[in-house]
């Protein structure tokens, strides 16, 4: 009996979610490393973003979505959002009795491992930012590292404007990097998770040389690491045919679908819209 | 009896709302021209920005304000968004026993009567754009005339950002408005309260010839023939020391006062922080 419950668990899916579509870079790296995975996302389009908003109003959404999450029995909780996981983890934390983990602390610990000037960037919304969240986990790890941190408030929307590869985001990406440029960085943490679909033009602008770490694909890791640990791992392929991805969003899901697509290879069959302020 | 009544609803604020800061460039128009008027300006910066949201979500907001809005007993509301009025105008003037208008009918009206060559352009957002709501209101105008609607999302972010003179925001327009200029339009209305802020811009790129007609200028007009219609004109300059402009918003306070500053020459002393899911 018991054993039957505890493999029902591990069927079970790991709720995921964003403000919006960035988290889905997140998605999509856990869809890779671990394919055997049921997701159910939720992106709170209706408010998007949160990169500009205060840490009592991303709370107050995050916990609404946590209660979403939950009617659809999640086995853990994925914070696919630098903004949510700077302001919202900690808080959430104490609140659940399911595992919960952010965006932050995966990529924190690979820059604090692999940086050999000490001279770590982080760029991100203003909110991540302000927060210092960056600067806390990483000298929590390595206390001899000095944390430059910018906020790029553009980029969200040239990246959803679809100017992935564009002058603009060229001219745009030199002027928030140059600073940390002249500082002579080694290593630059892209915190927040609309980033890595420019990745290629912040590498051209910061140089090469510079170790970008890519939060969500660190994420994706420790939360494999820890379903493992916890025997919550779903051993198994989904069957033929079940719905192994589920996406939820609070306003325009037709829209979401086609940015969704462009994003992650895997077709998007449906998004659903829910009304998140009931929750 | 019935004088002090009548004389008391003249002196009640005038309801005014935005999805956030933009809404201000329709405050500071009325402010100048009817200066006697108290305002209550309620900006949803919790839930900015509106224009890439769907009509259902937008009118719930909007519902939500002109709730809020009521308890502080305005004489009339004014819709200083473009996107909730194109949206949640009609549903609302069902609603409720006060006057309300919009941003998009004024100047809908004024491009109809000044264009020469009946070729209207408008620039906004992508839902302001999609409700084709300034096509109705001028073909019921002048139904000689075509409209040629380009959404503009990186305007806001770029006025947000305080780019209002810059190369880049010099080349977004280039390439939003290139389509306009072939077509020879001889007029353009300014469909989103950010955009007269990059106004010299604007104009520039658009060629001098061409006549911007900013529905913020246009709203405070139609807003005092209205109050004078029905008798609501506050005749007397308020007292000294009355709190004559109040701010409230969803979210951050703070920035949002810093802002407003930036477009409001009357110092704005205070905005307060109201929890607008709650109405």
């Amino acid at each position: 009996m018991n054993q039957d419950i505890i493999s029902d668990i591990t069927k079970a899916p790991i709720g995921v979610f964003d403000s919006g579509v960035g988290g889905l870079t997140v998605v999509r790296e856990i869809m890779r490393q671990i394919p055997n995975e049921s997701i159910c996302y939720f992106g709170d389009t209706a408010r998007v973003p949160y990169g500009s908003k205060t840490k009592e109003t991303v709370t107050k959404f995050s916990r609404q979505i946590v209660r979403f999450l939950k009617t659809h029995q999640v086995k853990t909780i994925v914070i696919a959002c630098n903004t949510a996981s700077a302001y919202a983890l900690d808080e959430l934390e104490k609140e659940i009795d399911i595992p919960i983990i952010g965006v932050v602390r995966p990529g924190a610990k690979v820059a604090a491992e692999v940086t050999k000037n000490g001279k770590i960037g982080v760029i991100a919304t203003e909110a991540t930012i302000g927060s210092q969240i960056y600067n806390r986990y990483i000298q929590d790890i390595n206390n001899n590292v000095t944390i430059y941190g910018k906020a790029c408030p553009l980029f969200v929307p040239l990246v959803e404007e679809g100017l992935w590869q564009d002058p603009v985001t060229d001219e745009i990406a030199k002027r928030y990097l140059s600073e940390l440029i002249d500082i002579g960085i080694d290593t630059l943490i892209m915190g927040c998770t609309h980033y890595p679909l420019i990745r290629s033009t912040i590498s051209r602008v910061i140089g090469e040389e510079v170790t970008l770490v890519n939060p969500a694909y660190e994420t994706a890791l420790e939360l494999k690491a820890m379903l493992q640990e916890r025997g919550l791992l779903n051993q198994e392929a989904p069957k033929l045919g079940s719905n192994q991805y589920q996406f939820y969003v609070s306003d325009a899901a037709g829209k979401f679908k086609q940015f969704a697509n462009s994003i992650i290879k895997y077709g998007i069959l449906s998004a659903k819209t829910v009304n998140i302020e009931d929750y």
